[in-house]
């Protein structure tokens, strides 16, 4: 087999890793732990459906690849809870690495591409990155309302926390904001998200 | 909250089942086995990188979204093992009732698109099904080569019936059955796959 061809096939076989990633959210019906590739799947369906709620015009299919890779360096650096201080100290870092080890497998122009794709992501300063900041901060949220909040509850998260958070989701998208700003005042409402 | 809107973030919460549809593959390093959205997240990312071997030129992206939606019918119909004859007598009823209830959940414009591009992924006959059918093989291929074919021998298959399902690979990619058949052939080699 082409050496091309084979660093491709390595890749692939690699990023298989992602199914063990497991993060703080639950699936839907009280269920387990989310991992990043269901995590990533879910985002992207959601950036095809939702695509016409972004302020800027976007390329979907740029958003689609950016919300399938964007954890891919978690296979190395783990997970990262939002709401996790010292953990989000180190957390460049750890990517940075795994960023380097796990894209070097690949061709250097599907490295270049993907790195790229992967910074943009980070940095949200594109249309495409910021909307599809606000479905990585989106799609745990609908899980976790459907869970009665217990995410948060496991956590002892505050609303000023997720607020803090979900407030970059309206420079993505005014009306995905609008939605997640109902499903918290709800959840406060209710008691599963405490206020200070 | 608006009606349409509604019934996107609806169909969102509802897909989030295909996470619990578990199938045959298991991941890579021996381990579980793997579910839907799992696989068809594998998948989008492969079509990605692997789009230079189609036989045909492609729209890269509309295969990626035909992959992350293949399988969606099985939230409701189940997973239909590969070799599984008496399954797969009843799989296309069960997957047309479920496509039908599932993606009426989301607005009418969504629902044609999405049932258009699942029908045309059944259908085999663009070059973006060819690729993505390609694509739906060679995925478990990868898994079950890393594994010593431990699917294979759980399920006492052949190696003519794993030809006869891998062989539909060429007609989306020559390069990727060229792969395929390398793969297949180190098993037989192996003992891994039984030749009758």
């Amino acid at each position: 087999m082409d050496e091309r061809l084979q660093k491709q096939l390595d890749f692939i076989l690699e990023i298989d890793k992602e199914k063990n990633i497991f993060r703080q959210t639950h699936l839907s019906g009280h269920g387990r732990n989310e991992n990043d590739a269901e995590h990533a799947w879910h985002m992207a369906i959601m950036a095809y459906l939702l695509q016409e709620y972004s302020n800027e015009k976007i390329d979907v299919a740029r958003v689609m690849l950016m919300c399938l890779i964007h954890d891919v360096v978690e296979i190395d650096a783990g997970d990262t809870y939002a709401y996790d201080a010292e953990g989000l100290k180190t957390q460049k870092a750890r990517e940075e690495a795994a960023k380097e080890r796990l894209y070097s497998m690949l061709p250097e122009d599907q490295k270049a591409n993907l790195v790229t794709i992967f910074d943009e992501f980070e940095e949200r300063k594109t249309p495409e990155a910021k909307f599809a900041r606000a479905l990585d901060n989106l799609q745990p949220l609908i899980l976790n309302n459907s869970n009665d909040g217990g995410d948060w509850k496991n956590h002892d998260v505050t609303a000023k926390q997720v607020y803090g958070r979900q407030s970059r989701t309206r420079e993505g998208s005014e009306k995905l904001f609008e939605v997640t700003d109902k499903i918290l005042k709800e959840n406060i409402a209710k008691g599963n998200l405490r206020q200070e």
